[in-house]
């Protein structure tokens, strides 16, 4: 398929690089050009603006930081809808509000060009193997559109409902991960605080109802209180401030989400933004008074 | 081997059939003597106190509800200590706190008894089958005798450190727990109140980073607003008393496993203490007012 990347991050150049790989046709955009470079060595072409990669594109693919990039990226000035063509489908796979979601799919509706929200789980590494988790809103007929392109890039692609449905599920990813990290912190401060071995501590429970992919992939950063990434504090922190926003439009409480988003704030004012999310391990050792 | 059963609640008499099930010669005792009637009628000699039932005993299990429980069985008048030989060793799978485990180990070495603490995961349903995970404290001397005991009531034996240490274990997983299942508590309510199809969503973030138990297994019930056992709330708001005293002996802190055991103090005050611990969705849900 003719398909169109505008975004090419860590993430983004990772995963045209798999659409690459299976065989479709790629055209490349970046704001800051030099990091279209490595894929476009890899057989893809460059675009000089968003509008320009999304002419005669099937598929759209979007892969920014927040609300205000997917908007200036779609509807901006020579953006996205000044090239696309009508039936063309632009998948949204950057984590963005719900609401900004449903006002960007129903301004591209009126150019005939359809949109899916496909916000994604399973970080860098997800990307490179192409085995991304994809969370998608929309409607059927353009999901199916788009779907040998998201099969390029992810493993599992579920459709959970309408348009900006994609995005409430990826909030509610992050709300679930917020008390997770910041439980198994808990737990751990509390061991190492008690003087246990916690590698065999975590043996000893990671079977039973504690059973997580967070204690089995992050349990070991917190006890050594090293945070390599992994996802960074300080995307966490934006994907915590759209779904706090997100819930507060509807009227939903988060007490937990809420609590994890203000310790973050404070990780990230220290400097440990771009630290793993496992780094919420700091405030709770510190609270026990564990040193290194 | 010689082996005597106190505590023949739900889980203890699900264990001490699995032992008998395993050849070993099997000696029951349970303050309300009826309950003693199933396993005695699979093959287990009965006893009218804990001192006769440690009697000639190599191993002894007790299996109660509380701190004081298990000094009342191991130490109060006709108890383990006035039965048991010397060489003998008591496995308490009790969930008690970790200082009392470390008294009462002394009084019972006094005697050359041995004691190991067991505290356990895997429900009524891991007791049954024979898939209990065992958190293991004592020398691994007393673990050795005890351990064709252990595995024949569970899949999983960690020797975590000293006396005490599997009680701390527990503890962790307790804590853990907590943040868990309010944490996805919290989430489903966000997507309950978003009109979303819940089940769909669960599918769809399941595979990556909030993987878990507790999700996997439990997120229906908070979904559907039903809680059946499972692990009732009441016993883990016990545990999580044990957790905070003993955090609080050594100076740790726990904020959220502190959290969560208020909010499980007014679901007990309400009624919920024999639901499922999944129950903490009730106030979740009720905080954003979402209906059945």
């Amino acid at each position: 398929m003719k398909v169109a990347f505008i975004g090419m991050g860590t993430m983004g150049a990772a995963m045209a690089l798999n659409l690459l790989k299976a065989g479709h046709e790629v055209t490349v955009h970046n704001r800051n050009r030099q990091r279209e470079e490595p894929v476009a060595a890899a057989g893809a072409t460059r675009a000089a603006t968003p509008a320009q990669a999304a002419q005669g594109a099937e598929v759209i693919v979007t892969c920014v930081s927040d609300t205000p990039d997917v908007e200036g990226v779609l509807l901006g000035p020579q953006g996205v809808i000044s090239g696309a063509s009508a039936g063309a489908v632009v998948v949204d796979t950057s984590t963005i509000s719900p609401g900004a979601t449903r006002r960007l799919a129903a301004a591209l509706a009126e150019q005939g060009v359809g949109m899916i929200d496909a916000p994604m789980s399973g970080g860098s590494e997800g990307a490179e193997k192409g085995t991304l988790v994809f969370m998608v809103g929309g409607a059927e007929a353009d999901l199916n559109k788009a779907l040998p392109v998201l099969q390029a890039m992810g493993k599992r692609i579920t459709h959970v409902g309408p348009i900006g449905a994609g995005q409430v599920t990826k909030a509610i990813n992050q709300v679930i991960l917020a008390g997770y990290y910041l439980s198994t912190a808990e737990g751990m401060a509390l061991g190492l605080k008690a003087g246990l071995d916690m590698e065999k501590v975590v043996q000893a429970i990671s079977g039973g109802a504690c059973d997580s992919w967070v204690l089995n992939f992050r349990s070991n950063n917190m006890i050594h209180n090293r945070y390599p990434l992994g996802f960074r504090v300080s995307l966490h922190r934006k994907d915590l401030r759209i779904a706090l926003e997100a819930a507060g439009e509807i009227g939903a409480a988060l007490p937990l989400a809420g609590m994890v988003a203000q310790i973050e704030n404070g990780l990230v004012d220290r400097g440990f933004g771009d630290e793993d999310i496992s780094a919420l391990a700091r405030p709770m050792r510190e609270l026990s008074g564990i040193k290194d």
